[in-house]
């Protein structure tokens, strides 16, 4: 999987991709059968929404489940990310944000460098998301929402909420927000389980709560180019990892291929 | 206006019609240019979200100001429903839903009903909103959600919820809403101000929380037959009203038409 000139282009202007049903219904089917599994346990990886026991993040998944861990390692996901920056790409952050049917909160508005930077000293904007859906994603579930071309700003301003939901988050003021979307305006890419994003480090973006009774699974790869690894180790190993060891994609079909195994699970639970 | 057999069978069926673009955008801005002074009034009849000044409510928005008194006895809004129940209407309620840029607060899945039959004693389901958009409403902005069909059930179990917004309300457990969405999906109906929706007091209904820059002002006038009229006066007089007067319409272009006045406004503040 390459990205040709015209996706470069657009990824330039307005700093997301979208790959509508890229991975198959299949393949989705056998890491949403991990949920319930990985859903269950207690562990520090595992952020609750508030007042609810619904999940809301699982970091560090690909250490912790086998099926998640071929999704790190998968060449639709890592290929395009390590072409864009030309260099080998280690795995910054993991997580399945669980948006459940009913509980899932908001994540407020924000840019994810401008926490890697401020938490974890990441040099540049070198690092970037890959996001896939495991359910379909339409607009009663708590899609992801993009102002386009918001990430030209590079790293803007940004305050710490602690206070919003369960898990505390660097957040853009409204008079910017207000002055990027009367730029930008506002998209959330919604489609089938099995459809990716690409999106710039600097995009602002955010999600509404999930007031319907669909789940809204999306993972996210966070792939810095191994060049520009982290500096500050302030957070936990689980949420800015410290393994700047390049990543080498698997084949194309390994999520539906029993006999490729990744055994190195660090977080497995004991069998 | 008058309903026809299209309109009255698809109301039968989904529970709901939409009129985009009834009003227009003149008669929009002379109701939205109400709201800064409205909203500046510290009163009962304005509930603010939880933890901001921002406004989730104004109850009672006819007997305050002049404009919203005239859309209150609008014929656009009045005759359909004095049509459909083939008696004059009072008005059991009426608000002003804020739904805030960035600050609006979710209302839960509900039907109007319940609240009218357990709190007030609404003996029927004789009663209907109206409501008309003063801004655009998109999937951003926290648009009213439907749940087509829904409204066949007539008054389902609710419980009360006086902990999740500012405002205490009955709810619909989970599992019914799973039921329902099933079997009827999720609608959203969106236009530019001055569209309008009739719905079913049954018909249950929510809407998300706005994160979005742009504020989603409705209006709504809760239509009770005469003959339907309440029998329990526990809530203020300003949420549930009393007084059971027939509604008589003003001229179709009263919103616009300075020589209309409207001059008894018990809640007035003082000049």
């Amino acid at each position: 999987m390459k990205l040709n000139d015209d996706q470069l282009a657009r990824f330039e202007r307005d700093g997301y991709l979208f790959f509508p049903s890229l991975f198959s219904g299949q393949e989705m089917d056998v890491l949403r059968a991990r949920l319930p599994s990985i859903y269950a346990q207690q562990r520090p990886q595992i952020v609750r929404e508030r007042g609810t026991h619904a999940v809301r993040t699982v970091f560090a998944a690909h250490l912790i489940d086998e099926a998640f861990a071929k999704l790190g390692r998968h060449p639709r996901m890592i290929e395009p990310v390590a072409q864009f920056f030309g260099e080998p790409v280690y795995m910054h952050q993991y997580k399945i944000n669980g948006k459940q049917a009913f509980d899932g909160d908001v994540w407020q508005w924000h840019q994810d460098y401008g926490t890697w930077k401020a938490d974890d000293d990441m040099p540049h904007e070198r690092a970037m998301n890959v996001a896939v859906f495991l359910d379909e994603v339409n607009e009663f579930n708590g899609p992801l929402l993009f102002i386009p071309g918001s990430h030209r700003l590079g790293a803007i301003e940004a305050s710490h909420d602690l206070t919003t939901t369960s898990y505390p988050l660097w957040t853009i003021d409204n008079e910017t927000i207000c002055r990027l979307v009367a730029r930008g305006g506002i998209v959330a890419p919604k489609g089938p389980p099995g459809s990716m994003l690409m999106f710039h480090s600097c995009l602002v973006h955010g999600s509404p709560s999930n007031m319907s009774p669909w789940n809204r699974t999306i993972v996210y790869l966070s792939l810095c180019a191994v060049s520009n690894h982290i500096r500050r180790f302030k957070r936990p190993e689980w949420i800015a990892h410290r393994d700047f060891t390049p990543i080498v994609a698997l084949p194309d079909d390994c999520l539906t291929d029993p006999a490729i195994r990744i055994t190195e699970l660090p977080l497995a639970p004991a069998a």
